[in-house]
């Protein structure tokens, strides 16, 4: 039996290999950039009009006649007079010896001239070519998260590649006999089977979409069944449990597939077993079978697993500090991991750590670190609380 | 013109009919329910062996013939005798008249009976029927949150079908004629157009997938290309600007398909204008075309539109205050928005007000909301944040 952080450590440590993958950016979403990206081209590409104006070249005149127009989009090789304006429109091209626009609302004007009524000063109104970045700049250094931010910048410099940080392909392993799918009659004795689907739903969370599920009697087949998942997958969660018997599946066909273990029981509450194992670079979780004991293990142990290999550098649920809204003992001399609501300020247990229960964590928005070594924690002071929202 | 504040009440007004559909419960992350919802059934449904060992009628006898065996997912009609006992795994049945379960590591066992060591007390080890949830309670209110933790809550009770408020269906229309697809050439004078994807992104975000993206040059087609488009979505999210020019087809486009306008400009920076109107149920945003405002925009106005249509309570960017890393001032009279990159304490300023730009808004967590009736914001002193991370 191991500590929560020993168990976090060993974790952190099998599961900090990557693999890099290019991928069209407007698919990058929630992906690590795993290189530097240079602007192949300066932003804005020309001298650009902020306004719907008109072009000229600054000096004391005030009146100009109007020589054409430049619309977005257009190209205009217009050389403008003293005493030339363009008619310009916000994002079109300035020409080239224009040095200054004129807002639409600071001119009169007739068909072929106009009057400027309010003089803007020089340069005015016009952005710079590479104002935003320039030629072979730095875009973003390597290990920048995409954002939707990202991903409209580096579209708007013609980038459609980038090198990213892969995500993992999950596996989730049903184990049981005792499992019905929801939707069927419920037989005396057997329970519906509802881990699969919630963890299907936090693997969405953090972006994996497509983890598969595989469902297996507990019984010889779990072996067989396990070595094409091995070879697969980069993360296989299995749902089911490693008890002591003899008729423990799992255990054998982890053992029989060359599953390297690291533990198989944390110091915590709820529910102390939780097998972690690898073989070569995947990784394999057995989950509890109580589901929210199995919720709150995803969220403290796979998630960090699963970010470590998609390139993050806080890997790690967040940790935020909020006052407590009530006294609690700890005497189990074991972590505890409670249900928790929390404002911007404070924070309410839902739940007692002996009932580890769905209903409290579907509306939890943060679980309640409780250290082992640590009895009680007082209404009023500051709780460590690890975000699940 | 108007004010933000004012904006932001139309929006909430103009959004906030939803409609009901009923989807699976494992596709219903990320929704809000729109019905009470009861349990079918007692769970656990029977009562449960929450540990490895030896169910038995508790009394003062230490020593137990076994009778027969209890694994999960079976169900035993074996009726215990004063001194019998039935081998019992976690999560199984415990049959009638037992009362207590010892674990198997508080005995010494043979093949055919134990001898308990460390006597439990009566009714330990036994998860009774109903404890989580009796038949018929309320499983969850209306207007809950569809969270992971509520996915297996409402599967592990068989529960497979919830009334849910639709997501709505938001199509994307890009306008102009300055625009190249990103992966092209860039001809003098043209941009890439980014601001779709970058749209698409932000849709993500909230759960909204399949943002459809239109294409239309700056033409009398505008107004076709809309008709179709109100006809089949809910919100429209236009790309361009709707400028008080002649040739501006958008404008008429609205006009000429009985868009109702509510608003054109905002007393804002970066950029003012953004147009909002409705036609019966469906929603036009027309944002602006500078993409850093274009997805500001998105964040302040779109997004809390969106959370309305979908039945959530709280629609807006969370707000969150945290003290300023440096003075800064605002003299323009309007309300600005900041590209702000905070911690659990403090924040800092990416960008001049003036300078709208996507390579700081790439990097932000949250917006600065620099409000127009202030023109001094002191260094530590605490500011309102919009976050959107």
């Amino acid at each position: 039996m191991i500590q929560v952080e020993e168990a976090l450590s060993i974790i952190v440590e099998n599961s900090n290999s990557v693999s890099i993958e290019k991928i069209h950016v407007s698919k990058a979403l929630g992906y690590i950039l795993a290189e530097t990206v240079y602007s192949p081209v300066a932003m804005p590409p020309f001298r650009q009009s902020l306004v719907d104006g008109y072009a000229f070249i600054h000096s004391e005149r005030h009146q100009y006649d109007i020589a054409g127009i430049s619309q977005a989009g257009e190209y205009s090789k217009i050389k403008l007079k003293e005493n030339t304006t363009l008619r310009i429109f916000t994002g079109a091209f300035v020409p080239h010896n224009a040095d200054t626009v004129v807002k639409e609302e600071h001119v009169m004007a007739t068909e072929n001239s106009i009057l400027i009524t309010r003089m803007p000063e020089q340069f005015e109104n016009v952005r710079n070519k590479g104002e935003e970045i320039s030629k072979e700049e730095i875009v973003f250094d390597a290990n920048t998260l995409i954002t939707p931010a990202a991903i409209g910048f580096l579209l708007s410099l013609g980038i459609t590649e980038i090198d990213v940080y892969k995500k993992p392909k999950v596996a989730i392993l049903v184990i049981g006999n005792e499992q019905v799918k929801p939707g069927n009659k419920l037989p005396k004795g057997k329970i519906y089977e509802s881990n699969s689907a919630m963890l299907q739903a936090a693997l969405q969370t953090i972006g994996i979409r497509k983890a598969k599920v595989y469902k297996v009697k507990n019984s010889p087949k779990v072996s067989k069944e396990l070595k094409g998942i091995l070879n697969k997958y980069d993360i296989v969660l299995i749902s089911g449990r490693i008890s002591p018997e003899d008729n423990d599946f799992i255990k054998e066909g982890l053992l029989e597939n060359g599953v390297q273990k690291h533990f198989n029981t944390i110091s915590q509450k709820p529910d102390q077993s939780m097998f972690f194992g690898s073989k070569h670079e995947t990784l394999v979780f057995a989950l509890p079978g109580n589901p929210a004991a199995s919720l709150i293990d995803f969220y403290v142990y796979v998630y960090p697993a699963i970010k470590n290999r998609m390139g993050f550098s806080d890997i790690h649920l967040k940790k935020i500090l909020r006052k407590l809204n009530d006294d609690h003992t700890n005497t189990s001399g074991k972590t505890l991991f409670l249900n928790t609501l929390h404002d911007e300020t404070h924070v309410t247990i839902l739940n007692s750590p002996n009932a580890a229960t769905l209903n409290t964590l579907a509306i939890a928005n943060s679980l309640l670190l409780f250290p082992n070594d640590v009895e009680t924690l007082k209404k009023g002071q500051l709780v460590t609380l690890l975000q699940i929202e």
